[in-house]
């Protein structure tokens, strides 16, 4: 079983340097609200995993470096804001085992602080002073925006099939993966092949990260995994192992399970998670996010063999076999 | 009495391509909710009040061009997408004399869209390609940001002074009103002094529009102004009228119309708009209004007399004599 810890301990110390910078990107020490919020998300920040592949696809090819910092900061700041219009966006009070921000501040101030969030990026892309840096994260804005927004409009539409669903999750969680190990990349002066080596390899780990996200909607603990086992469904969202249940099933059953979807209630939801679990739904997703890791694992073979690429292979590998 | 189509006669081309551009940066023709908002949206474009000073103070200096045309567009979609997170956070059904986007597509749709239109921003200073352009709406951006949360963290706090009020109003619309006029200026290559001169002109213009709308809460008419009368009131927005009525009044007057601020009820609110008037708010701040805009006209004075900036001149009268 592989650990995150482990696999982020080469890059410690740029880990700790860069929680200084985004700290540091986001206060003011003039705006009360904006202390008060910053001073409540610093409890909660995330495991970094968007920083941690920014830093090994850099010392890929070379150490960290300035350009290396500002990329990863601009890419959690990215993300955050991603984060925050989406829990107002689903009414999600919880976010990463605790109260969401929207629960405590308020949908208003969510808003606001992930556009605060956005602004801040720019700044921080201004500091990197490179456009291409820039065009890499503009293009990833607009297919985080457009993935959301799919997303969002097709809330109650319960007719997915699998393709759909791949785009949908490769804009929403492959696009800024990818960006992150492309920024990492760029920053060290990765060639053309290369930039495509690491977006390849981002874009399939992401896809099977948010596979393995999804599944765990049916398989994980809530206690470990800081969100309601269901989550998903009781938000009518139709994930890869029931696309492919109702792939394997009779359009009456089909129509039953999609029935006892549409209005939620607890009870029925477990007929739900169980008919995705005996159609071989669950094992289905499984072995896909085990594909899509082994995808992103070929990308890399452009580059030699390293503790790097080791490093890299193992994140792959804890991606897809992590239970929280 | 100053027409605003008369102000935009001299760049009713550049509009037009404006208008072109614009619907082009938004459209996808791949995603049907994407269309479906950009279809709504089309048929509620603004008065193109930025894009106009981002021409004109183009126009000062020579031809406009595309850097022009890109920076007028990237204006128009960084305010678009900050109206459409404000309707959301203010819960407003109405936005230009129609229902809002959210009144109809719900707030997930408007949050969502709003980002893509903030990513779109993103591509379109991309490909202004200076960076310069890019650095001045960074800034403007985290000045947008932070006065919305500024404004929405005081939004349960009814003491509000006029400082505190210029600085909320300069954050909110000042900030993104220089910028349309310097990045006018910067398309045409204006030099530093020609830089502050449109900064300084384009604040104190934005300032003066701001109380002026802020103005005709108190006295405009809801069928013009497509927004009713004294909801600023009805979400406990102190404007200015009222903060020049609370300075003029004994603490008694002052706590018992805070009273009815705090618990709005019509009947009492036409009473708090009565009480700005009569302790002389509404001619304060209506006079304050025009030395704002005095204040706009004297810093274009380091470019010489031309009929651009006697059309600017005209904005600036505009922006305070308008009646909607």
């Amino acid at each position: 079983m592989i650990r995150l810890d482990d696999v982020q301990e080469l890059v410690k110390p740029e880990l700790a340097e860069f929680k200084r910078r985004y700290d540091e990107a986001i206060k003011t020490g003039k705006s009360p609200i904006i202390d008060q919020v910053v001073r409540f998300l610093a409890g909660k920040r995330g495991k970094m995993l968007r920083p941690t592949l920014t830093y090994l696809s850099a010392r890929l090819l070379g150490e960290s470096n300035e350009r290396t910092h500002f990329a990863a900061v601009v890419v959690e700041l990215l993300h955050n804001a991603t984060l925050l219009h989406d829990d107002v966006v689903d009414g999600s009070d919880k976010r990463r085992g605790m109260p969401s921000l929207n629960a405590i501040f308020g949908n208003k101030i969510s808003v606001l602080f992930g556009d605060y969030l956005l602004a801040n990026s720019l700044l921080a892309m201004l500091e990197c002073g490179d456009t291409r840096v820039f065009e890499v994260l503009a293009r990833t804005a607009r297919r985080l925006a457009k993935g959301e927004l799919d997303q969002a409009a097709r809330s109650r539409n319960l007719d997915m099939d699998e393709e759909t669903y791949y785009r949908m999750v490769s804009n929403k969680t492959g696009a800024l993966v990818a960006a992150s190990c492309v920024l990492g990349g760029l920053s060290n002066r990765a060639d053309e092949s290369q930039v495509e080596a690491l977006r390849a390899f981002g874009e399939a780990l992401g896809v099977a990260f948010q596979i393995q996200d999804d599944l765990l909607d049916y398989t994980g603990k809530e206690s470990i995994l800081g969100k309601p086992v269901g989550e998903d469904l009781k938000e009518r969202k139709i994930t890869l192992p029931l696309i492919h249940a109702f792939a394997q099933s009779d359009s009456q059953d089909v129509r039953e399970i999609k029935r006892m979807v549409a209005r939620p209630k607890l009870g029925e939801l477990r007929k739900v998670a169980r008919f995705a679990q005996e159609r071989g739904g669950v094992d289905y997703a499984r072995q896909r996010a085990r594909e899509f890791s082994a995808q992103a694992l070929q990308a890399l073979e452009v580059f030699p063999d390293s503790q790097v690429r080791r490093l890299l292979h193992d994140f792959s590998s804890f991606a897809v076999e992590r239970t929280h």
